[in-house]
Protein backbone atom coordinates (compact mmCIF):
# COMPACT_ATOMS: atom_id res chain seq x y z
CA UNK A 1 0.00 0.00 0.00
CA UNK A 2 2.82 2.64 0.90
CA UNK A 3 4.07 2.30 -2.96
CA UNK A 4 0.17 4.26 -3.62
CA UNK A 5 1.60 6.96 -1.99
CA UNK A 6 4.89 7.05 -3.64
CA UNK A 7 2.84 6.80 -7.46
CA UNK A 8 1.09 9.58 -6.08
CA UNK A 9 3.98 11.64 -5.28
CA UNK A 10 5.39 10.89 -8.14
CA UNK A 11 2.93 12.41 -10.54
CA UNK A 12 4.08 15.82 -8.87
CA UNK A 13 7.90 15.28 -8.41
CA UNK A 14 9.80 12.44 -9.70
CA UNK A 15 11.85 10.14 -7.01
CA UNK A 16 14.96 8.39 -6.82
CA UNK A 17 15.14 4.76 -5.39
CA UNK A 18 17.21 6.05 -2.39
CA UNK A 19 14.74 8.57 -1.68
CA UNK A 20 11.52 6.22 -1.72
CA UNK A 21 13.62 4.06 0.68
CA UNK A 22 13.85 6.81 2.63
CA UNK A 23 10.64 7.49 2.62
CA UNK A 24 9.43 4.02 3.01
CA UNK A 25 11.12 3.55 6.43
CA UNK A 26 9.51 7.15 7.82
CA UNK A 27 5.59 6.34 7.32
CA UNK A 28 3.71 3.97 8.56
CA UNK A 29 0.05 2.73 7.82
CA UNK A 30 -2.47 1.62 9.96
CA UNK A 31 -6.08 0.21 9.81
CA UNK A 32 -8.63 1.62 11.80
CA UNK A 33 -12.71 0.56 12.49
CA UNK A 34 -15.28 2.15 11.11
CA UNK A 35 -16.27 4.76 14.18
CA UNK A 36 -12.49 5.10 15.36
CA UNK A 37 -11.90 9.06 16.60
CA UNK A 38 -8.32 10.07 15.16
CA UNK A 39 -8.70 13.40 16.89
CA UNK A 40 -11.13 15.00 19.21
CA UNK A 41 -11.77 18.44 20.47
CA UNK A 42 -9.14 19.90 22.79
CA UNK A 43 -6.08 17.15 21.48
CA UNK A 44 -3.38 18.86 19.14
CA UNK A 45 -3.03 17.25 15.95
CA UNK A 46 0.13 15.19 15.96
CA UNK A 47 -0.45 13.21 12.78
CA UNK A 48 -0.82 14.17 9.54
CA UNK A 49 -2.67 11.02 7.18
CA UNK A 50 -2.64 9.90 3.34
CA UNK A 51 -6.15 8.50 3.15
CA UNK A 52 -5.52 5.15 0.77
CA UNK A 53 -8.65 3.28 1.56
CA UNK A 54 -12.01 4.25 3.09
CA UNK A 55 -14.23 7.89 4.11
CA UNK A 56 -12.92 10.19 7.01
CA UNK A 57 -15.58 13.11 8.04
CA UNK A 58 -14.41 16.26 9.63
CA UNK A 59 -17.41 17.59 12.62
CA UNK A 60 -17.85 20.23 15.20
CA UNK A 61 -20.03 19.02 18.70
CA UNK A 62 -21.75 22.46 19.27
CA UNK A 63 -24.52 22.09 21.84
CA UNK A 64 -24.31 18.38 21.49
CA UNK A 65 -25.28 18.43 18.21
CA UNK A 66 -22.50 16.76 15.71
CA UNK A 67 -21.96 19.37 12.48
CA UNK A 68 -20.60 17.82 9.69
CA UNK A 69 -18.20 20.01 7.89
CA UNK A 70 -15.89 18.14 5.59
CA UNK A 71 -15.73 14.49 4.26
CA UNK A 72 -12.17 13.08 3.32
CA UNK A 73 -12.18 10.11 0.54
CA UNK A 74 -8.92 7.99 -0.82
CA UNK A 75 -5.70 10.00 -2.23
CA UNK A 76 -6.65 12.77 -0.10
CA UNK A 77 -4.42 14.31 2.79
CA UNK A 78 -6.07 14.85 6.03
CA UNK A 79 -4.79 17.39 8.22
CA UNK A 80 -6.09 19.54 10.97
CA UNK A 81 -3.72 22.42 10.06
CA UNK A 82 -4.32 25.16 12.14
CA UNK A 83 -3.67 22.13 15.32
CA UNK A 84 -0.95 20.91 13.26
CA UNK A 85 1.25 23.58 12.22
CA UNK A 86 0.71 25.98 15.05
CA UNK A 87 0.40 23.03 18.18
CA UNK A 88 -2.90 23.96 19.85
CA UNK A 89 -5.97 21.84 20.67
CA UNK A 90 -8.04 21.31 17.84
CA UNK A 91 -11.72 22.59 17.86
CA UNK A 92 -13.29 19.64 16.17
CA UNK A 93 -12.92 15.79 15.43
CA UNK A 94 -12.21 13.38 13.05
CA UNK A 95 -14.03 10.27 12.59
CA UNK A 96 -13.22 7.51 10.33
CA UNK A 97 -17.15 6.69 8.98
CA UNK A 98 -16.39 3.54 7.00
CA UNK A 99 -12.97 0.56 7.95
CA UNK A 100 -10.21 3.27 7.08
CA UNK A 101 -6.68 2.65 5.77
CA UNK A 102 -4.29 5.58 6.05
CA UNK A 103 -0.78 6.95 5.73
CA UNK A 104 0.42 8.59 8.78
CA UNK A 105 2.65 11.06 8.80
CA UNK A 106 3.65 12.61 12.05
CA UNK A 107 4.74 16.08 12.47
CA UNK A 108 8.40 15.30 13.29
CA UNK A 109 8.62 12.84 10.50
CA UNK A 110 6.88 15.52 8.12
CA UNK A 111 9.50 17.93 9.46
CA UNK A 112 12.11 16.04 8.63
CA UNK A 113 11.09 14.62 5.13
CA UNK A 114 10.75 18.04 4.22
CA UNK A 115 14.41 18.87 5.33
CA UNK A 116 15.87 16.07 3.56
CA UNK A 117 14.12 16.15 0.40
CA UNK A 118 13.79 19.42 -0.67
CA UNK A 119 11.48 17.95 -3.85
CA UNK A 120 9.28 17.32 -1.37
CA UNK A 121 8.70 20.64 -0.54
CA UNK A 122 7.74 21.35 -4.51
CA UNK A 123 4.91 18.54 -4.02
CA UNK A 124 3.69 19.54 -0.49
CA UNK A 125 3.51 23.80 -2.25
CA UNK A 126 2.02 21.61 -5.13
CA UNK A 127 -0.94 19.74 -3.43
CA UNK A 128 -1.34 22.68 -1.05
CA UNK A 129 -2.07 25.04 -3.82
CA UNK A 130 -4.52 22.48 -5.12
CA UNK A 131 -6.34 22.04 -1.74
CA UNK A 132 -6.58 25.75 -1.18
CA UNK A 133 -8.12 26.50 -4.78
CA UNK A 134 -10.56 23.88 -3.81
CA UNK A 135 -11.45 25.91 -0.52
CA UNK A 136 -11.62 28.63 -2.21
CA UNK A 137 -14.29 27.68 -4.52
CA UNK A 138 -16.55 25.54 -1.91
CA UNK A 139 -16.05 28.72 0.59
CA UNK A 140 -17.63 30.83 -2.34
CA UNK A 141 -19.76 27.98 -3.14
CA UNK A 142 -21.24 28.30 0.75
CA UNK A 143 -21.72 31.99 0.28
CA UNK A 144 -23.29 32.37 -3.23
CA UNK A 145 -25.08 28.94 -3.53
CA UNK A 146 -28.88 27.41 -2.11
CA UNK A 147 -28.58 24.05 0.03
CA UNK A 148 -30.13 22.91 -2.94
CA UNK A 149 -27.23 23.76 -5.82
CA UNK A 150 -24.84 22.83 -3.39
CA UNK A 151 -26.47 18.91 -3.34
CA UNK A 152 -26.33 19.68 -7.41
CA UNK A 153 -22.65 20.32 -7.10
CA UNK A 154 -21.99 17.62 -5.14
CA UNK A 155 -24.48 15.16 -7.46
CA UNK A 156 -21.93 16.39 -10.64
CA UNK A 157 -18.77 16.52 -8.45
CA UNK A 158 -19.08 13.41 -6.39
CA UNK A 159 -21.86 11.85 -6.82
CA UNK A 160 -20.27 8.52 -5.04
CA UNK A 161 -19.71 10.48 -1.70
CA UNK A 162 -23.67 10.89 -1.74
CA UNK A 163 -23.60 6.98 -1.88
CA UNK A 164 -21.14 6.44 0.93
CA UNK A 165 -22.29 9.09 3.80
CA UNK A 166 -25.47 8.80 6.31
CA UNK A 167 -28.00 11.37 5.14
CA UNK A 168 -28.05 12.84 7.83
CA UNK A 169 -24.28 14.02 7.74
CA UNK A 170 -24.96 14.83 4.33
CA UNK A 171 -27.25 17.31 5.45
CA UNK A 172 -25.01 19.19 7.99
CA UNK A 173 -22.40 19.46 5.41
CA UNK A 174 -24.62 21.06 2.93
CA UNK A 175 -26.37 23.19 5.64
CA UNK A 176 -29.34 21.97 6.11
CA UNK A 177 -31.45 19.63 8.28
CA UNK A 178 -31.93 15.64 7.45
CA UNK A 179 -35.65 16.51 6.56
CA UNK A 180 -34.95 18.98 4.10
CA UNK A 181 -32.14 17.07 2.33
CA UNK A 182 -34.73 14.68 1.57
CA UNK A 183 -37.34 16.94 0.50
CA UNK A 184 -34.61 18.99 -1.91
CA UNK A 185 -33.58 15.07 -3.14
CA UNK A 186 -37.29 13.91 -3.69
CA UNK A 187 -38.02 17.34 -5.81
CA UNK A 188 -34.32 16.76 -8.11
CA UNK A 189 -36.02 12.92 -8.18
CA UNK A 190 -39.43 14.01 -9.94
CA UNK A 191 -37.80 17.29 -11.95
CA UNK A 192 -34.31 15.74 -12.57
CA UNK B 1 7.55 49.50 -0.85
CA UNK B 2 9.46 46.35 -2.01
CA UNK B 3 11.71 45.82 1.24
CA UNK B 4 8.04 45.31 2.94
CA UNK B 5 7.85 42.03 0.89
CA UNK B 6 11.59 40.91 1.39
CA UNK B 7 10.80 41.82 5.24
CA UNK B 8 8.04 39.27 5.06
CA UNK B 9 9.51 36.61 3.35
CA UNK B 10 12.38 36.91 6.06
CA UNK B 11 9.91 35.83 8.47
CA UNK B 12 10.12 32.43 7.47
CA UNK B 13 13.32 31.95 5.20
CA UNK B 14 16.52 34.20 5.90
CA UNK B 15 17.69 35.71 2.41
CA UNK B 16 20.98 36.19 1.15
CA UNK B 17 22.07 39.74 -0.52
CA UNK B 18 22.16 38.42 -3.75
CA UNK B 19 18.80 36.12 -3.58
CA UNK B 20 17.66 39.57 -2.27
CA UNK B 21 18.35 41.29 -5.55
CA UNK B 22 17.76 38.91 -7.22
CA UNK B 23 13.96 39.16 -6.30
CA UNK B 24 13.66 42.71 -6.35
CA UNK B 25 14.68 42.64 -10.53
CA UNK B 26 12.11 40.26 -11.11
CA UNK B 27 8.83 42.03 -9.09
CA UNK B 28 7.10 45.04 -10.07
CA UNK B 29 4.93 47.51 -8.21
CA UNK B 30 1.94 48.93 -9.15
CA UNK B 31 -0.93 51.30 -7.98
CA UNK B 32 -4.60 51.08 -8.91
CA UNK B 33 -7.22 53.23 -8.37
CA UNK B 34 -10.27 52.47 -6.08
CA UNK B 35 -13.00 50.57 -8.42
CA UNK B 36 -9.87 49.06 -11.01
CA UNK B 37 -10.56 45.26 -11.79
CA UNK B 38 -7.68 43.27 -11.53
CA UNK B 39 -9.58 40.28 -12.90
CA UNK B 40 -12.69 39.49 -14.41
CA UNK B 41 -14.97 36.71 -14.42
CA UNK B 42 -13.49 34.67 -18.35
CA UNK B 43 -10.05 35.84 -17.84
CA UNK B 44 -7.29 33.96 -16.91
CA UNK B 45 -5.37 34.81 -13.99
CA UNK B 46 -1.46 35.85 -14.82
CA UNK B 47 -0.36 37.49 -12.15
CA UNK B 48 -0.41 37.14 -7.75
CA UNK B 49 -0.16 39.79 -6.42
CA UNK B 50 0.85 40.81 -2.45
CA UNK B 51 -1.22 43.76 -1.10
CA UNK B 52 1.02 46.38 0.10
CA UNK B 53 -1.57 48.99 0.78
CA UNK B 54 -5.03 49.11 0.35
CA UNK B 55 -8.00 46.61 -0.29
CA UNK B 56 -9.14 44.14 -2.61
CA UNK B 57 -12.36 42.26 -2.91
CA UNK B 58 -13.32 39.36 -5.03
CA UNK B 59 -16.92 38.68 -6.04
CA UNK B 60 -19.07 36.99 -8.18
CA UNK B 61 -21.82 38.62 -10.39
CA UNK B 62 -24.81 36.08 -10.58
CA UNK B 63 -27.92 37.31 -12.12
CA UNK B 64 -26.41 40.52 -12.32
CA UNK B 65 -26.57 40.45 -8.82
CA UNK B 66 -22.99 41.03 -6.84
CA UNK B 67 -21.70 38.62 -4.20
CA UNK B 68 -18.98 39.38 -2.16
CA UNK B 69 -17.26 36.01 -0.77
CA UNK B 70 -13.64 37.60 0.26
CA UNK B 71 -11.74 40.41 1.14
CA UNK B 72 -8.07 41.14 1.09
CA UNK B 73 -6.11 43.57 3.19
CA UNK B 74 -2.30 44.40 3.71
CA UNK B 75 0.08 41.29 3.81
CA UNK B 76 -2.22 39.31 1.87
CA UNK B 77 -1.34 37.37 -1.14
CA UNK B 78 -4.04 37.50 -3.71
CA UNK B 79 -4.32 34.68 -6.35
CA UNK B 80 -7.11 33.51 -7.83
CA UNK B 81 -5.72 30.03 -7.80
CA UNK B 82 -7.79 27.54 -9.67
CA UNK B 83 -7.35 29.87 -12.59
CA UNK B 84 -3.54 30.80 -11.93
CA UNK B 85 -2.08 27.27 -11.37
CA UNK B 86 -4.89 25.58 -14.44
CA UNK B 87 -4.53 28.11 -16.58
CA UNK B 88 -8.40 28.39 -17.20
CA UNK B 89 -11.17 31.33 -16.94
CA UNK B 90 -11.61 33.31 -13.82
CA UNK B 91 -15.34 32.67 -12.28
CA UNK B 92 -15.42 35.67 -10.83
CA UNK B 93 -13.96 39.63 -10.22
CA UNK B 94 -11.27 40.99 -8.33
CA UNK B 95 -11.98 44.73 -7.76
CA UNK B 96 -9.53 47.07 -6.01
CA UNK B 97 -12.30 48.82 -3.39
CA UNK B 98 -9.45 51.40 -1.78
CA UNK B 99 -6.66 52.84 -4.17
CA UNK B 100 -3.95 50.00 -3.80
CA UNK B 101 -0.39 49.36 -4.27
CA UNK B 102 0.37 46.01 -5.12
CA UNK B 103 3.31 43.79 -6.04
CA UNK B 104 2.85 41.91 -9.22
CA UNK B 105 4.37 37.96 -9.38
CA UNK B 106 3.17 37.33 -12.77
CA UNK B 107 2.78 33.19 -13.38
CA UNK B 108 6.08 32.75 -15.01
CA UNK B 109 8.22 35.08 -12.45
CA UNK B 110 6.60 32.60 -10.00
CA UNK B 111 8.05 29.86 -11.77
CA UNK B 112 11.61 31.18 -12.30
CA UNK B 113 11.48 32.38 -8.38
CA UNK B 114 10.81 28.66 -7.05
CA UNK B 115 13.21 27.21 -9.58
CA UNK B 116 15.86 29.02 -8.82
CA UNK B 117 15.00 29.87 -5.02
CA UNK B 118 14.18 26.36 -3.70
CA UNK B 119 14.13 28.03 0.06
CA UNK B 120 11.05 29.82 -1.64
CA UNK B 121 9.36 26.73 -2.04
CA UNK B 122 9.23 26.34 1.64
CA UNK B 123 8.13 30.06 2.14
CA UNK B 124 5.15 29.48 -0.22
CA UNK B 125 4.41 26.07 1.34
CA UNK B 126 4.22 27.35 5.15
CA UNK B 127 2.01 30.46 3.45
CA UNK B 128 -0.18 27.92 1.50
CA UNK B 129 -0.18 26.27 4.81
CA UNK B 130 -1.47 28.89 6.75
CA UNK B 131 -4.28 29.81 4.43
CA UNK B 132 -5.49 26.32 3.75
CA UNK B 133 -5.87 26.46 8.07
CA UNK B 134 -7.29 29.86 7.50
CA UNK B 135 -10.01 28.39 4.75
CA UNK B 136 -10.17 25.35 6.33
CA UNK B 137 -11.79 27.60 9.68
CA UNK B 138 -13.85 29.87 7.47
CA UNK B 139 -15.46 26.96 5.96
CA UNK B 140 -16.35 25.59 9.06
CA UNK B 141 -17.42 28.88 10.52
CA UNK B 142 -20.19 29.66 7.61
CA UNK B 143 -21.28 25.56 8.37
CA UNK B 144 -21.65 25.64 11.78
CA UNK B 145 -22.64 29.43 12.48
CA UNK B 146 -25.56 32.31 11.82
CA UNK B 147 -24.87 35.13 10.40
CA UNK B 148 -24.71 37.08 13.70
CA UNK B 149 -22.09 34.75 14.87
CA UNK B 150 -19.77 35.51 11.80
CA UNK B 151 -20.55 38.66 12.13
CA UNK B 152 -19.29 38.61 15.68
CA UNK B 153 -16.31 36.42 14.80
CA UNK B 154 -15.21 39.02 12.37
CA UNK B 155 -15.55 41.99 14.55
CA UNK B 156 -13.63 39.91 17.26
CA UNK B 157 -11.08 39.19 14.56
CA UNK B 158 -11.16 41.51 12.02
CA UNK B 159 -12.91 44.65 13.41
CA UNK B 160 -10.73 47.31 11.23
CA UNK B 161 -12.47 45.78 8.07
CA UNK B 162 -15.50 46.25 9.32
CA UNK B 163 -14.74 49.83 8.97
CA UNK B 164 -13.38 49.75 5.56
CA UNK B 165 -15.91 48.11 3.81
CA UNK B 166 -19.31 48.79 2.09
CA UNK B 167 -22.14 47.87 4.11
CA UNK B 168 -23.93 45.68 1.36
CA UNK B 169 -20.25 43.86 0.38
CA UNK B 170 -20.05 42.66 3.68
CA UNK B 171 -23.52 42.05 4.23
CA UNK B 172 -22.86 39.58 1.39
CA UNK B 173 -19.82 38.21 2.66
CA UNK B 174 -21.76 37.25 6.22
CA UNK B 175 -24.47 35.81 3.97
CA UNK B 176 -27.47 38.52 4.51
CA UNK B 177 -29.31 41.27 2.69
CA UNK B 178 -28.14 44.21 4.06
CA UNK B 179 -31.02 45.05 6.31
CA UNK B 180 -30.33 42.05 7.75
CA UNK B 181 -27.17 43.51 8.53
CA UNK B 182 -27.91 46.79 9.92
CA UNK B 183 -30.62 44.70 11.96
CA UNK B 184 -27.77 42.71 13.32
CA UNK B 185 -25.73 45.64 14.11
CA UNK B 186 -28.34 47.69 15.99
CA UNK B 187 -29.04 44.33 18.16
CA UNK B 188 -25.94 44.38 18.88
CA UNK B 189 -25.46 47.59 19.80
CA UNK B 190 -28.20 47.59 22.37
CA UNK B 191 -26.88 44.13 23.84
CA UNK B 192 -23.33 43.98 23.45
Amino acid sequence: MKSKFIDYISNYVPLKEDEIQAIYSLIEIKTYKKGHLLLKEGMISHVSYFNLKGCVRLFYSINSEEKTTFFYTENKFITSLRSFIERKPSDHYLECIEDCTLLLIPYEVEKKLLKTFPKLESFARMILEQELGNYQEMLSSYIISSPEQRYLNLLKKDAELLQRVPLFQLASYIGVKAESLSRIRNRITKNP
